[in-house]
């Protein structure tokens, strides 16, 4: 038995499942129309999402959509959207571009979310309102046969960590893996495109007409909205991995690819030995994690990640490789050519003729270490490095990087270099930069 | 009296100088004349240069043509132009683009170059048959009261080291400091257009008219000549000099611009402890000078510096400064930031999405320092970094370097780092280096 089949009598929903789903799919719908009517006759109740698709692996998330007409404001929309949640729903208030509610029902996680009944994607009021449309045209265009290809798909995705377009994976949502598997047919021909014929900027489209210009790695035109790319969420280094990984999965298919087994992070002395044999410096920046969602928490750790990197790159320290890691801490990792540069350091100046030249001159005509002089037209000068430590550097000027604004407050700011990052609490963030093995690498 | 007229005291050819000069020339002259003559009627013979155009400096070189008939090939040219040379001096062979000879006769060096009697400047038939039209447009355009100007601007680059457009100096010709008279009409007034108005890539034409294109930090169309630039020997670093000493003599006119006082090599001990003081590293390369002549030396002295910091910064090392220093040797002379580097180096590899790929993973699968990863989108790999030393660099790698052609022997070769660069032998080299003291400076 292939691979792929094997894999897929684990991911298809079995009777019971299906039956589960149904039945509470039914039976939440009716009870939102009931309230729905309660408040206003125009609603209508739709389910969207993967369980609307069949495209679902089990558990499901069940997604349904309370539609409002336009001539409603939006303030009213919202109001009333969560008042029909709070009473199907024992649930929790969410807040993405609008609010909604989520709970759990049957064991299943529930989003019931209010959006606008419009005629078509030129006419959106918010962005949840392109979501029936994306239902209806997969409902409409994806065969019955390419349904279970769409869920090899997603579950190589998750397997090889690029499934889902929020912020923490920045990877492929569950429309784009529909839309490349009606687009490629299924499953192989999908991994078979990405290892030979995709590359930074590749353009897909299921239909002619008018397109944006978007600088992405993977530019999906979305059928329902051309002004719009699928795939707008996807970086680049997971646009990257997944093309690794369908050439790795061709050239040898493996289970792990789909299920990867768990990650023990490497020991103490793995570590240790593994630093001391390349000779690098490692650097821990830690701060308090910030109390707030995942979507806006991973860009911030990114962006401080980059800031930090750029205060020490500025500075003259070369980062080999760098890397975060969450748990209540934040942890930034770094790993650097050397932690302590050498005392001088060349400074470039204006141009000789520049207006620029006099202060420059002023400035450093009687500098300790030698007067300016002229290169290719310039003025340099040898001068005292500022910081000759990555470490005195960060105390004194990490305040003055580009940080997330959570990140601002360097609240409970810790930071370690060398030797002293070799703690229990360190491991897996260490164990993060350091073992690049994926999970279907041995 | 203001150091101008004092200088003008100084560099004025007196009367006696007169005297010499117009003697040896009309001698000269009429023997060259008559040497001529005797080989073919049609040669004219003509005075040109800073003699004929009254800019010299006392001694200046005497510039006799031997003009031939555009219709005489070039070899007979050549061959009876050195023929009546020999006859009238008891001088040395010299070939610039053609042959030409040298003499000196009353202690004035002479030379005497043939050249072809062309129409205009579109006829040329070899670069040197511009020369006489230079001289002409001088006389012609440069009035009496601005001679003594050039002569000033002459002495004023000299004093600053930027006179000359051979390749040792690469800088002013004596016929572009005439242009430069001619077209801000004295001293002063060159040298406050250079401090205030001059910048990378300035236009300057006596004319007007269709104009070639260059990429030279000045150009001064030659009125002669409009597709020539009368500047294009000039390096950024010489015209940088000279917008930068202008500025500092309008802030201070001193005579030690035009007469600078001779400079003293530093003391071994000075150069130890500034050395010491910055942190550097100094590496100096030596070879054994080529027997060429310097318009062939220099250019290749320059390269061979390019090449090797281009072939130390691709290793990775960080050159704060370099310099050159001839005598009986050629000194190449770096000062690094370090001359040690860390064991491991970050390996940059192809976009993952390329045909390389493969490749790059197959070299790098299980390199000693870890897997290679992505970032942005690319393969990166830490790898052994494969010289940490830059002597142990230059002596596997050298001769791979892009070396002038002269030094790709390596002749009498010797590589010297760190402290044992301070010896009685380096100290010129070093001085020079470290020394950036102009003369007026103090």
């Amino acid at each position: 038995m292939s691979i792929e089949k094997e894999i897929l009598q684990q991911i298809v929903p079995d009777e019971t499942q299906r039956e589960l789903v149904n039945k509470t799919v039914s039976r939440l719908i009716e009870r939102v129309r009931n309230e729905a009517s309660k408040i206003d006759l125009r609603l209508s109740v739709q389910l969207v999402g993967s369980v609307a698709k069949d495209t679902y692996i089990y558990p499901p998330d069940i997604d349904i959509f309370v539609m409002f007409p336009p001539e409603i404001p939006r303030e009213e929309m919202e109001r009333k959207g969560l008042e029909i949640g709070r009473k199907v729903l024992d649930g929790e208030e969410h807040y993405a571009e609008h609010p909604y509610v989520r709970g759990m029902v049957n064991g299943l996680k529930v989003d019931l979310v209010p959006c606008y009944n419009i005629k078509d994607t030129t006419h959106l009021k918010s962005a949840v309102d392109r979501t029936p449309f994306h239902t209806e045209y997969i409902k409409n265009n994806l065969k019955e046969n390419q349904k279970n290809e769409v869920r090899l798909l997603k579950q190589f995705m998750k397997g090889i960590g690029v499934y889902g377009a929020e912020a923490r994976v920045e990877g492929f949502s569950g429309y784009l893996t529909e839309l490349l598997v009606i687009y490629y047919g299924d499953f192989k021909s999908v991994i078979e495109a990405a290892s030979t014929e995709w590359h930074y900027g590749i353009e897909l489209s299921l239909v002619d007409g008018r397109r944006g210009k978007f600088d992405s790695p993977l530019i999906f035109y979305d059928p329902v909205d051309l002004n719009r790319n699928v795939a707008s969420a996807l970086s680049v280094d997971r646009f990257a991995l997944f093309i690794h990984a369908s050439r790795e999965y061709l050239r040898e298919p493996r289970m792990e690819f789909f299920f990867p087994p768990p990650r023990q992070p490497l020991l103490l002395e793995e570590i240790e030995a593994m630093i001391e044999r390349r000779g690098t410096s490692p650097l821990i920046v830690k701060m308090k994690k910030p109390d707030v969602i995942d979507d806006n928490l991973f860009p911030q750790i990114r962006k401080t990640l980059d800031g930090i990197g750029a205060l020490l790159k500025k500075a003259g320290f070369e980062i080999l490789d760098s890397a975060y890691h969450v748990n209540e801490k934040v942890f930034f990792i770094f790993e650097l050519q050397s932690s302590a540069l050498p005392p001088t350091d060349l400074h470039r100046g204006p141009p000789v003729w520049s207006e620029h030249s006099e202060r420059f001159l002023s400035k450093w005509r009687s500098g300790p270490f030698g007067r300016p002089f002229i290169r290719k037209g310039r003025w340099m000068v040898l001068r005292r490095r500022e910081f000759c430590s990555a470490k005195e550097l960060l105390i004194n000027r990490l305040e003055q990087a580009s940080l997330g604004s959570e990140f601002r407050r360097l609240e409970d700011l810790k930071l370690e270099e060398g030797r002293e990052v070799f703690t229990e609490e360190n491991r897996k963030a260490l164990s993060t930069l350091l073992d690049k093995r994926m999970g279907w690498e041995f």
